[in-house]
């Protein structure tokens, strides 16, 4: 079966053709700035070049049929016919407490997605534009989504409720509902295959860090706490949200610097975190050459955020008394040697000894940088959304013939 | 030398006359309902019954004349005279950057104080009115502030920031704080002797746990890092007070809820915590009680509080690499056998082991509750903050005479 995952933004499509007889990937591409001026459809097939496209895309719809396009062209394409692709796999943002797993696409499912706009007024919009997108473009194919929140729907009632007034769950849903649930769940998978150990014995503390970045304590193969919280502004420091504050921290500010409600939610989410503490960038591969160089405040932000970091792996050992493997994936856990060098250098109370050599391999495998005397096996493992959304969407297909 | 401590609140003055040639304590008391219809002083002269008078108290000064009255009676005074008080020291919440230990007050330090209003509304406001009364009452007799915050000016500025843009630091001070210090001091030093190890050798996690609660990393003797911030809101979940919380909760609250800055203030400070959990109360002795009568929200609101103290407790190990002392303090540190029995059972991973017989002694004398087995020393501390500013007011009138 060939099927198609897709990751609708508000003016973005990222997409992978996957044949599922090996999970190969026979093209992946991006359409970015739809709607605007000039909009920019990248394409590559596996095997054969990049090619370019600049053109006016005004919405979703265009957006998919261009991409339908690539994948027929007879240069750089690499089906027949757009009849090849048997379904089309969604990322959602939010699954609200409705959805602890992915579904086949329903009339019912759609309003879910909407009701849930308001827990995620950014994300789930555009996903329903790219179902919808799908639908008119190949009509009768089967539409799976996966949501990032359902892999943190095992969590338990005294980890997800926030300790204030109990009406606040029950009329507005204000919860925890975490993020990056299918990275969390593909890396804990992978790295209990890597081990050769049942899934079911291990606790990994799993550390999906990129520009955004959540930690998860998975316990048993389950997700038993996630550091993002009602929305991705909770946790971690991150590269231009702050993550954890004095709540009180919020309304101080407000009224001292008379700001709106948008404004402050603007300020914490897009002017905080890494750049705000830099001064100058919330990549942080810039920070961290920045800090090579000598720069202070770039110095700062690096120890901010490794320290904050450190601080959320020691809560999760408590959270389940004990970790037995700690993953780093993502754009700074796949790539950042001094992110994972600082904060396993301040574990040793943990038993954690990372080998400075392995540590530096740059690969696209999943690898151990521990030590065989290490107490807790730290690895790398690259992420891989797209797999684990093609996986669940040939499953439920199959499972709905 | 005899001083007398002094602690006020809005609508209260609590009070604590010592001997400092023994440290002893010669008569203690309070005065409630300042400002109201009928206000109440308790007095209690040690080895002698408590008296309690009811009358009008319209404002500080006369409690604090009331108090003086009481000391030198004929029936239940303790001195022969009001000039045998040599100095008074009084608790004052907030020092904010400027106090970095206890100091004499002079003009320039009240107008600090003053000051300070801001970041400690509620708190610094009735300190200076305390300051004032005794001045008035005790004209000439030197004046000690201590401040709940100035043991957490060691923190180091990776610690203490928050990463938000940082003229929110330079313009309104927003930053970590942390509260308590008076009493994080003290057991840590406490802790110190009754182990008989060097203080500067040990890394210990202070747990002061009471109606408000925080929790320090003292490391070498010095605060590193503590669990309020900006605020007393952040941090642990406390009697009525949320602690932490996606930040965005704020103001998805405020939206959801027209509510104002000081309506969601409120409700954090007030209406969450346990109290918002159980449904029922505030107060641990009746969630405990609760708990075990079946309630099953007060197991709700007890399992959410310790499972947040917990992992407290897990990120102040990873903070400084280990941990070899956890003391539990304040009212629930103090007498909740089942809060310490509960969060240590989950912490066998730090090879924490508490004698189930040693938790259950009550006494007021610092004890261990761990085995000889366990790794760390589980500490229960009686809190003294009043001892502890009975002390700095006489080194500091001392070093000034």
């Amino acid at each position: 079966m060939k099927l198609l995952v897709i990751n609708a933004g508000s003016s973005s499509v990222k997409y992978q053709l996957y044949d599922m007889t090996d999970e190969s990937v026979l093209a992946k591409g991006l359409v970015e700035r739809i709607g605007m001026d000039s909009s920019i459809l990248t394409h590559k097939p596996t095997g054969k070049e990049e090619v370019t496209e600049v053109s006016e895309i005004l919405e979703h719809t265009t957006a998919i049929r261009k991409v339908l396009d690539k994948l027929i062209d007879k240069e750089c394409g690499v089906l027949a016919s757009v009849d090849e692709i048997q379904a089309v796999g969604h990322r959602v943002v939010h699954g609200g407490e409705v959805f602890k797993g992915s579904a086949l696409v329903t009339g019912e499912v759609k309003s879910e997605i909407r009701r849930l706009f308001d827990l995620a007024p950014l994300h789930n919009p555009p996903a329903v534009l790219g179902i919808t997108a799908a639908e008119k473009n190949m009509p009768g194919v089967p539409q799976v989504v996966a949501f990032d929140t359902a892999f943190h729907q095992t969590m338990e009632e005294k980890v997800f409720l926030y300790p204030i007034p109990k009406v606040l769950y029950k009329k507005h849903h204000v919860r925890r509902y975490g993020a990056h649930g299918t990275s969390h769940e593909y890396v804990s998978k992978v790295a209990a295959e890597y081990l050769d150990r049942p899934l079911e014995d291990l606790k990994i503390i799993t550390c999906h860090i990129g520009n955004g970045g959540s930690l998860t304590a998975v316990k048993g193969g389950v997700s038993m706490d996630t550091s993002m919280g009602l929305t991705p502004l909770e946790g971690l420091m991150m590269g231009t949200r702050s993550g954890d504050l004095d709540p009180a921290v919020v309304t101080f500010v407000m009224n001292k610097e008379e700001l709106s409600l948008s404004e402050v939610n603007s300020m914490l989410n897009k002017h905080s975190g890494l750049l705000a503490i830099s001064g100058s960038s919330s990549d942080m591969r810039d920070i961290t050459d920045g800090m090579a160089e000598g720069d202070p405040n770039a110095t700062l932000a690096f120890e901010m955020y490794e320290y904050r970091l450190r601080k959320y792996i020691g809560s999760y050992a408590a959270a389940m008394d004990g970790v037995d493997v700690i993953v780093f994936t993502a754009g700074i856990g796949e790539n950042s040697v001094v992110v994972r060098e600082k904060v396993c250098e301040n574990l040793t109370y943990l038993g954690v000894e990372v080998d400075p050599e392995l540590n530096k391999i740059r690969s696209g495998e999943p690898r151990r940088i521990s030590t065989p005397n290490s107490k807790v096996e730290v690895l790398v493992i690259p992420t891989n959304e797209e797999l684990m959304i093609a996986r669940d969407t040939y499953r439920i297909v199959q499972e709905n013939q």
